[in-house]
């Protein structure tokens, strides 16, 4: 029996060096968004990705203007009654700085091996460009996508997506779609193949604390008065038990211990743990009973973010502080109530805080709870059929430590799922000098992108809206 | 039997109006030293005192120039093998803002009863005046001092005298002198007099903690990593036990308890300890088993005086900082030595501070240790002859909490000690609208510092510096 993915694949693999030669040219761009040096290279990309769009045939091709660097868009809408997938990639990259580290022209594509150099190979030219490519070879060879496609490459995922949100509600009608397909985000290795289902959600809480009316000479006070910075230490401290759990009461409601196969899919997740503390100069440290990668992907966590008060500047000043500040977030997991967590963190610190000393609630945030994508989500069962290969490991589920920026707002403004599917892998050095991409990604990566379109076209597009 | 003084203190009684009436010249001089506006009145307010001092016999009048404001000198020498006395004052005054919450304007000196109301009217023209007035007494009736006098009369106390040791360096020669008598530092009530015959010592430290090479993504790595914010607060929190004690071994080393001297005199103190706390809105906390004027006074004391770290800005940073710093100063008692007293407080944090925390000593200052004049200093048995009127209250000896910036410049530059003699009194509201100084204070005062110089030039001058 001819698998009907045949022709699509072989067209595909016949085509790797154009699609090498295609993504090496938009590798010579130098779409750097961070600096306005570098706008009319934004605008060469645009323009680049518009013709390519339009001459595979894709329609609607425009630019999405949301106030600052355009979104290029394009839809095939062929499908009628089947599943509709917005494909996210972006077309900026990151400063080449610094220059002199780079050991070939950052923005002059230099193969080495299955390596290819340059500044966006990784992040995330390449991936998107896998993802462009299937769309392409589809269209070239069925004369159709087994889904309707809209083609959303955003330009200012690295200064933070300033606009997006704008952007999306402006153009709303246009992007409607049932679910989100990410070529940025990506694997964790190249044997173990993984599939992102959740990311914790997050509350935040600033505080004031005041023990006098002003600053008081610790000559004439000290020894005799409150301080706000001890009070605040003794408070924040109090926070955290010495072994790093947090010791605040109703802090873990709702969250449910680890399942086994979480714990199975967190143990079995492919990555250096020693190394995950000592690249980043850190100390693991934190609840104990839990692996790390478990406490910073399956647990609550509480973090001070900032404190301060008093003097700060040079030398001395002999003050006794009559304020301090502190801000503080919460990472929540599956089954809390991010305003019940911020809301416990709240009732600790005015239970401790002693009699004299003022507190006063400076900004208070419950945020959003925690992100999951249902084991039986078609993201996610379509992934799961398209990673598993013949014998091959089975892919495991990971859940982030925390929501990536563009998926919370694509849920969030359009009520809609991402699969995180690009093709990198974690050491080629993104946002770094050097940044490199594997050649053998980008083989690997169109066939997986061609049966993944293939899966999700055998879905109902209410699916993707039940869980 | 007549006593000697008498004409002195006969031609002091008589002169009051006209003392009056040349304290309100000088005070209509608006010498304020913070505002370059007032340059004009500044060397006004030089030239009517050296032309006094010259009208009245001193000699070597001149202005004193540190690269600042001048001060004015004159001297009077005529007591060979007599004791020297550097009388010190300060003619510049506190800018009169707010000006509209005055009630008579600041700079026209306006009596009501036996107050005398007028920017610089307490701090501190009028114990100036009642110096200066002494002297001129003894020289008009007496033809002589019964001590050799050097008059120093500052323009830029209340700028923090930021041009005095460099001003003290200059004119050493002229300057030398066995002791200090300042018309600043006023009285603690008009019916107990106390003598100032200490200040606590200081020391500063400043840390820094680390715990990793760069801040880390809240969502990364929240839960599983130290977070220098959480060690800080946790290291400052542990400096204090709950009652405000310090807890730190070593820190009390050398610091005897008070002497039963000490308690009485401390417990008389003329003050209100309710009002010592809510006039600042602070809460009295500290060591038990001490009233608060013994915490403040004769016990030492540790302050945190400024920390900070990770993000301070608007809104929310989900950061887990990699550093947090602190400033800390000690304030230390008769018996301790500085040194080892902050060197307690670094290795009680370097003790605490767990595995995978990096501290680092930003800067570490012994300081000084705590000033003392003994109890039969000529300047304290002096006071305490002149102090002590007939059936009232003895004198009772008072330390500060924290040295006098000129007392203590003076005893570093000049090696000699100071008593601080000026009549103002608390309630005179100094540096704030409406300060006034009472008539009756330069009666009493004239009396006294007259019957001081005497009682001071009955010593040899090697007596004052044998403690």
């Amino acid at each position: 029996m001819t698998d009907p993915l045949d022709p699509v694949l072989t067209h595909l693999a016949a085509r790797q060096p154009q699609i090498e030669a295609w993504l090496k040219t938009f590798l010579r761009i130098p779409s750097v968004s961070a600096d306005p040096a570098y706008a009319g290279s934004m605008e060469d990309a645009r323009r680049f990705l518009c013709e390519r769009l339009r001459a595979e045939g894709l329609q609607q091709v425009q630019l999405l203007d949301g106030g600052g660097e355009a979104a290029v868009y394009g839809e095939w809408m062929g499908a009628p009654g089947r599943p509709t997938l917005l494909i996210y990639g972006h077309y900026d990259v990151q400063p080449a700085d610094p220059v002199e580290l780079w050991r070939t022209p950052p923005f002059e594509p230099t193969q080495d091996g299955d390596r290819l150099y340059g500044r966006g190979t990784s992040d995330v030219k390449g991936s998107t460009t896998v993802a462009l490519e299937v769309v392409f070879a589809y269209l070239a060879t069925l004369r159709a996508c087994p889904v309707n496609i809209k083609v959303f490459i955003e330009g200012e995922e690295e200064t933070g997506s300033p606009t997006l949100r704008p952007l999306i509600d402006r153009y709303r009608s246009l992007l409607t779609a049932d679910a989100v397909l990410s070529a940025d985000g990506g694997r964790a290795s190249a044997q173990t193949p993984t599939i992102n289902t959740g990311a914790r959600g997050h509350a935040a809480l600033e505080i004031k604390l005041r023990t006098a009316a002003k600053d008081l000479h610790s000559g004439r006070y000290g020894g005799g008065v409150r301080n706000a910075l001890h009070e605040m230490a003794t408070l924040l401290a109090s926070l955290h038990a010495d072994d790093g759990s947090v010791a605040v009461a109703g802090f873990h409601d709702g969250a449910e211990p680890p399942t086994p196969r979480q714990r199975q899919d967190t143990a079995a997740f492919p990555y250096d743990e020693a190394a995950f503390f000592t690249d980043v100069g850190g100390a693991s440290h934190g609840e104990p009973g839990h692996r790390p990668r478990e406490r910073i992907t399956l647990r609550p966590a509480l973090d001070v973010n900032g404190m301060w008060g008093g003097y700060t500047g040079a030398g001395t000043k002999t003050i006794i502080p009559c304020e301090a500040q502190a801000k503080l977030t919460v990472r929540i997991v599956e089954g809390q109530d991010p305003a019940h967590v911020i809301q416990s963190v709240l009732t600790h610190l005015q239970r401790h805080c002693p009699a004299g000393v003022g507190l006063e609630v400076v900004a208070m945030n419950a945020g959003s709870p925690a992100a999951t994508l249902a084991a039986c989500h078609p993201l996610v069962t379509a992934a799961e059929a398209v990673l598993q290969s013949p014998g091959g490991p089975k892919p495991i589920h990971v859940r982030l430590g925390a929501s990536v920026p563009i998926t919370s707002v694509f849920k969030e403004m359009l009520g809609i799922d991402t699969l995180m599917f690009g093709f990198n892998l974690p050491d080629e050095d993104v946002h770094a000098p050097n940044e490199f991409f594997r050649l053998s990604s980008i083989r690997d990566g169109v066939q997986a992108w061609t049966k993944l379109l293939d899966a999700l076209g055998r879905f109902e597009p209410a699916a993707f809206h039940r869980s």
